[in-house]
């Protein structure tokens, strides 16, 4: 059973582990979209997610003779190291079972929190019947990462938090991937203050819980595809959306272009490391998915931070090139010598940083003797690109934009 | 006069508008250093930085008709944002005299504080200068970035906070630019509790502080180049010196290497984005520059987060290189059709993802026929790369490793 009982008795239960994360004004946000925003930073927590609370108080609540057998969970991901962290903390074994190609720093993760890992099968489904499985064999407990009454009241304990320091917020935000996390969030919410708003963001490419909601009737995915892997859940679970489909007020979706976004903007003005599920709200909010009649205090759920730098990098990378602050050109050059140092002297003159080039004779479509150059350049913005393209252009050379 | 009354008075005084910031326990770093390290994390401040904190005293501190006429500074980075911040708050009109070469993303932050901003002079003694000129002639308060007592006043406060929250503090980390910071957070921590230990982080490359602590006079860089650009200051200034050298216990050197194994350190598992500055105090505990004859309760001033996200990628490239989470390697082509097919196939059995491939005919070492393939891949880890090696050398391939 969920309830606001169950989600204050998990709160006790967690609140020697669990980090109470900040719930912080964001002010650049709240100006650009005209409400009073609050971010509850729970990329700030233990692991790194909202998902050890979740775990933790699942554990918490097993029988004595339930932890001494010990844990088992299926998971890549969040889910994984709030298992393996929360077993460590009750001095019990916890098993992770992770697909065959989980990249070895997610492993290495469970493994620094004491969790045994095994690796096994080619998908998350497949790790997944290797787990449960494996539960029945040995005995373990099986952790769900959702759908399961304690987990949700373990994650609903965010709510109470943001409630506590802000008792008059109108509006929480939060992301949708199994639906566990939203679940626990709007049984606190509404069971304290009935007229809060409860609203979740699903990404367009996992949209199973999406879809659901707004039929009416469960409906999956056939494949999922999103940056936001934390929430990239192919199937709806009939035990979350039975929560869903009667408490929470709308559902909306946001696509990667616009998570992407969110995470660049949370790097750069509220200096935090924001995975894409973590994200899809602000993204939300900031690609005016959600609208308000007047403007209203709004909480939003940054639900986790464990993001691959590898990621970080591309979406910086496409991030300056949106913004104007890198441009990447193909340059013909002029048939003549001199000609690549005429180049490099009008990038100086308009103060562009050349920050990569590369030099091609060989393209089919150059005439003997030309060459293509293709450079990368640091821009301080549209004003600065115009005025380089039209430098180039005055001084005769051919180029495109790539 | 810098003393704990004024440290406390400030408080009072900039305690509506300053974010009282989280000083969170660090589980990892925690463990891996063997002390019990707590971070004061200033990068989730307003505007970025602790220098909200100082501009923000002092601006509070100035008469009416001071305030009426207006303020001026000069900077580049995170004391231009805290002016202009905190003149916004008491709507008086500020200017900030910005280097000519100062990023697009610096100027328009200031700009969308409300500050004025005049670009002027090659670097930052020429703005400097400017401003200096500036004040006097239209009678501007010309509010300094560190040597004013006031401003030390403001920064002492962080340490208020962290003794609030973490009474038995053993040692305070704190970095050192100009000195402004350290001189306020150590006169306030020694005042409450004489045994805290305070200890400075220099950026080797930007070392005058530490040349004159270690020598006892005042000695200042001839030129100064660190990614730590926030402590990138190249003399020593006699009125933070003389507090330093009378009250601050040790100082130590960090080198630009050192500092960006800490950003990424902290954006991989502390989930926050900090700038060069900000991350001296983790770099210092990270390389053992700190000697601890037990383990002891330290605190870590994490100064701020503004760091331009190209910085970001670089050091995110280089990191996933020396981690061995990337490797480039220049593959020589097998001279037979086939070959180029051979080569993705060995690199698929051994899981290696290709991230970037190029393709050259006319290297002067190589015979006619071959040809040189450089790749780029992802891996996990130092193993896995020693596997993917075997492989290639086992089938016949000639490679280096960029």
């Amino acid at each position: 059973m969920l309830n606001l009982e169950s989600v204050k008795k998990a709160q006790k239960n967690i609140s020697n582990v669990v980090v109470k994360t900040p719930f912080a004004y964001a002010p650049v946000l709240s100006q650009m979209i005209g409400n009073e925003i609050y971010l509850k930073k729970e990329n700030l927590q233990h692991t790194g997610s909202f998902k050890l609370r979740g775990a933790f108080n699942k554990i918490a609540t097993l029988s004595e003779e339930e932890k001494s057998k010990g844990v088992i969970a299926a998971s890549a991901g969040n889910h994984a190291q709030g298992v393996a962290y929360s077993a460590s903390y009750f001095n019990i074994p916890s098993t992770i079972v992770m697909p065959e190609a989980t990249p070895m720093t997610k492993v290495s993760g469970v493994k620094s929190h004491g969790g045994e890992v095994i690796l096994a099968g080619n998908n998350y489904d497949e790790a997944y019947a290797h787990a449960v499985k494996l539960a029945e064999e040995k005995g373990l407990t099986f952790i769900h990462p959702f759908a399961d009454y304690e987990v949700m009241a373990g994650q609903g304990v965010i709510a109470l938090e943001m409630l506590e320091e802000q008792p008059d917020l109108e509006v929480i935000i939060v992301p949708i991937g199994g639906g566990g996390l939203i679940s626990g969030v709007a049984t606190a919410a509404k069971a304290i203050n009935q007229n809060i708003k409860v609203i979740g963001v699903v990404s367009s490419g996992a949209p199973a819980m999406y879809n659901s909601y707004k039929s009416g009737i469960i409906q999956d995915s056939t494949s999922v595809k999103t940056i936001a892997d934390g929430i990239a859940v192919r199937d709806t679970n009939p035990k979350t959306f039975e929560i869903i489909k009667n408490i929470v007020d709308d559902i909306v979706m946001v696509d990667d272009e616009e998570i992407a976004n969110a995470i660049l903007y949370l790097m750069e003005k509220q200096k935090i490391v924001v995975e894409g599920a973590g994200a899809v709200g602000v993204a939300a909010l900031m690609h005016h998915k959600i609208k308000f009649n007047s403007p209203k205090k709004v909480g939003v759920v940054v639900s986790g931070g464990n993001i691959d730098v590898t990621m970080v990098n591309i979406i910086i990378e496409k991030g300056l090139i949106k913004s104007h602050r890198k441009m990447k050109l193909i340059v013909t050059l002029i048939d003549k010598p001199g000609s690549l140092m005429k180049l490099t002297e009008i990038l100086k003159d308009t103060k562009a940083n050349i920050v990569q080039i590369g030099y091609d004779r060989t393209d089919v479509n150059l005439s003997f003797g030309d060459a293509n150059v293709s450079v990368a350049l640091e821009t301080r913005g549209e004003e600065h690109q115009e005025e380089i393209k039209k430098a180039l252009y005055k001084n005769g050379f051919r180029f495109v934009v790539e």
